[in-house]
């Protein structure tokens, strides 16, 4: 049987996942590649670092020379996390020849320009399936079973940690900071999780999904974004009441103004599927304009079925299927983009509001003046017995018909220098 | 820009939607395929019949040799149904150095072992996506996406019809009859549907996985199966008291006997996702040993869902990563089967048993005299009014714990021997 030389560099919770892979089940790799799939170096900065993973002997070096020197090495996993030595280690890799796996969607979304340009210069390809929603395999489904589509919508929940929270809130009643002690606890928060809870690995994520989906050429910190750790549990318990379940929803839409991106908590209705995603998992919806809608839900991260996605390219970058897709992505190219990004105060939707006011004649009236104003149309209103410490203080939830972003957030604006209306006043967009 | 030469062959439903794919949208295959598909020949029965798509001229034709003789055309899209001619006409293409794509799943089950063995003799592919759930693209998932795994466990509605009926019968309370003739006036059953509602169609969908998925050699019609066709709507209903829905299910679990695979309706506990696929939806959940539970959703017939398969697989097939794949996947070789196929009797799981009895004391009694005699257990028994003519006769429900299929079936059996039992007896599996 045939053999490709392959090698992992990074040792941490996925590397060890993919070595037990390559070891241990080495019989299932060789019969989908039709060759086995040879683990030759395994790179690491300190090799006296006891580990779980139990490797042959020979295997471990702390020399990343020995794979970019080998010739017979075709297939590096780099699994280092976070941008440098990372982006350097990727761009000697590459240099020396080795067709790269990866799961580091930070360095992709930071550095993705000069590391595919690169990459394509040298006739080398770098796969990335592992990089958004861990074992799901959006990046395949999206660059190549979709390929017949124009994709014009994604709606993702794209992080286990900030799902497990957002779960725990609304299940168990806990406040923000004792749901994500719990998800540090059992695992799935690390011990700072600001990337994870404060939107912005979703938004990297997103902007890796809308490259390859859409075309769109956009930086993922250009992408409005909010995470949940500004959540309050009451808005779950008044979302819940109406029918929704608040979720951090990684959003797409292609309109005819251009391409909607944002990241942000919103309401999604129970029942649907994405409401209904707990716990750690992830999952996103595509629409096409031929296959309609398309929903995957797994694990978005955790050693194994990351691994799952990093072997599975490993493959796919072996029998050079890789090779014939990577020529064809749109990333980060120098072409021009094939969507324009549109106005994000243009993107339409309906909202959930929720002010907290005085209990006093005429609020009511003077927050819909300001809502009709600007040109927002109310759906439902629901005044809450107060739960804070001052009586006098009531929240009201407002959920609007379909406005504009722009509408709304001025509307916020100008109601909240009502003299009726106090601080903490919360606005959420409602999921389509 | 390269250009690969395409052909369809038939242009019914799903032929006309790719004709609309290649033809309307060729920009999008072009930038995914990095070629133009350039559709050459329409290959038709009767050239004068009307048809919806505008082709442009000189397209169409009835003459196969067109196609066979045109050394320019690489890939051909055959979208004839049935066995005959489809077959013949395959075998035609493949030996004119075609590559197919298709989406015969009844070809494929029936025959194969001969097409894939001459496609692999002639050093030519043949590509299925869109022969098993339509626009899911559970194929390339299975054979590519996962190839990491050992696949443990396969549950899926692979059947639109099937489950546009069950929904109807169990959401509008209507009797079979009546739900089968809604599905034909909405075009989701065909005049006669009888492969679909008898679980045929559903049985060759879960042989094309089981032999992608778990390396089984096991011929469609072995596989157990059961259909909706004799389903009750009371049923339905005290299933749902219960918390269930009952859903056609194509099960496939790997064991330490062997292959389990078995379809038949079974009760599916309300929330899990495949218990809220609607309507005319297909679901397939697939458990991995290393990414866990993966979970895909879409729709499973229908002109471009299915055509959104094709198309892909058209471009897969120009770029060449269908070579690569057909290479090693796992369909009718010579090999020696990667499993053997457990005994049916043997596949554990809870069951739903509903008698008609005789309302008269010491009943109950005799029914969980048998069923301990056979080694089931029970969870709970539910005794509901009658709703048949007969006021003596009422309807008992009894929910099993975990047993074997053989114990189930022997134990209905001899309580349908009682002289306190009258005709009627169902009996479901629920599933885990």
């Amino acid at each position: 049987m045939k053999k490709t030389e392959v090698a992992i560099v990074g040792l941490g919770t996925v590397g060890s996942g993919v070595a037990r892979l390559l070891l241990d089940h080495g019989d299932r790799t060789a019969r989908h590649a039709g060759r086995t799939l040879w683990l030759s170096h395994v790179v690491v900065r300190d090799i006296a670092k006891s580990r779980d993973a139990q490797l042959p002997e020979g295997l471990l070096t702390d020399d990343l020379n020995r794979v970019i020197k080998d010739p017979n090495v075709k297939v590096v996993a780099q699994l280092i996390g976070g941008i440098e030595p990372a982006r350097s280690i990727m761009l000697q890799l590459l240099e020396g020849g080795k067709d790269i796996v990866t799961a580091n969607k930070a360095l992709l979304a930071e550095h993705g320009p000069e590391l595919f340009d690169r990459a394509r210069q040298l006739g080398r390809s770098i796969a990335f399936e592992a990089s958004v929603a861990g074992g799901i395999p959006i990046i395949t489904n999206i660059s190549q079973c979709l390929s017949a589509n124009q994709v014009t919508s994604l709606r993702g929940i794209l992080n286990g940690t900030s799902n497990f929270v957002v779960t725990r809130m609304d299940q168990d009643n806990l406040p923000y900071e004792k749901a994500i002690a719990r998800a540090q606890q059992l695992g799935f928060a690390e011990t700072d999780p600001i990337h994870d809870v404060d939107g912005s690995d979703s938004t990297q994520k997103l902007a890796i999904l809308a490259h390859l989906g859409f075309g769109a050429r956009i930086r993922w910190n250009d992408i409005p974004c909010r995470g949940i750790d500004t959540l309050d549990k009451a808005d779950m318990n008044y979302a819940r009441q109406l029918g929704y379940r608040i979720k951090l929803i990684a959003f797409a839409l292609y309109t005819e103004n251009g391409l909607q991106l944002i990241v942000t908590p919103m309401l999604v209705e129970i029942g649907k599927p994405l409401a209904e995603v707990r716990e750690n998992f992830n999952a996103i919806s595509v629409m096409g304009d031929a296959v309609g809608p398309v929903f995957f839900h797994g694990q978005g991260a955790g050693r194994m079925p990351t691994a799952s996605a990093i072997v599975a390219d490993m493959i796919d970058t072996a029998v050079g299927r890789t090779a014939l897709t990577f020529e064809t992505l749109e990333l980060w190219s120098d072409g021009v983009p094939r969507v324009e990004m549109a106005d994000p105060g243009d993107l339409s939707g309906q909202f959930y509001l929720r002010f907290n006011v005085r209990d006093e004649p005429g609020v009511l009236g003077q927050l819909a003046g300001i809502l009709g104003e600007n040109e927002i149309s109310i759906a439902s209103v629901f005044q809450h017995t107060s739960d804070m410490q001052n009586d006098d203080i009531v929240p009201v939830v407002i959920m609007t018909r379909a406005t504009l972003e722009k509408n709304a957030s001025n509307a916020v604006i100008e109601i909240e220098k009502l003299s009726c209306v106090v601080a903490g006043t919360e606005r959420l967009r409602i999921l389509e």
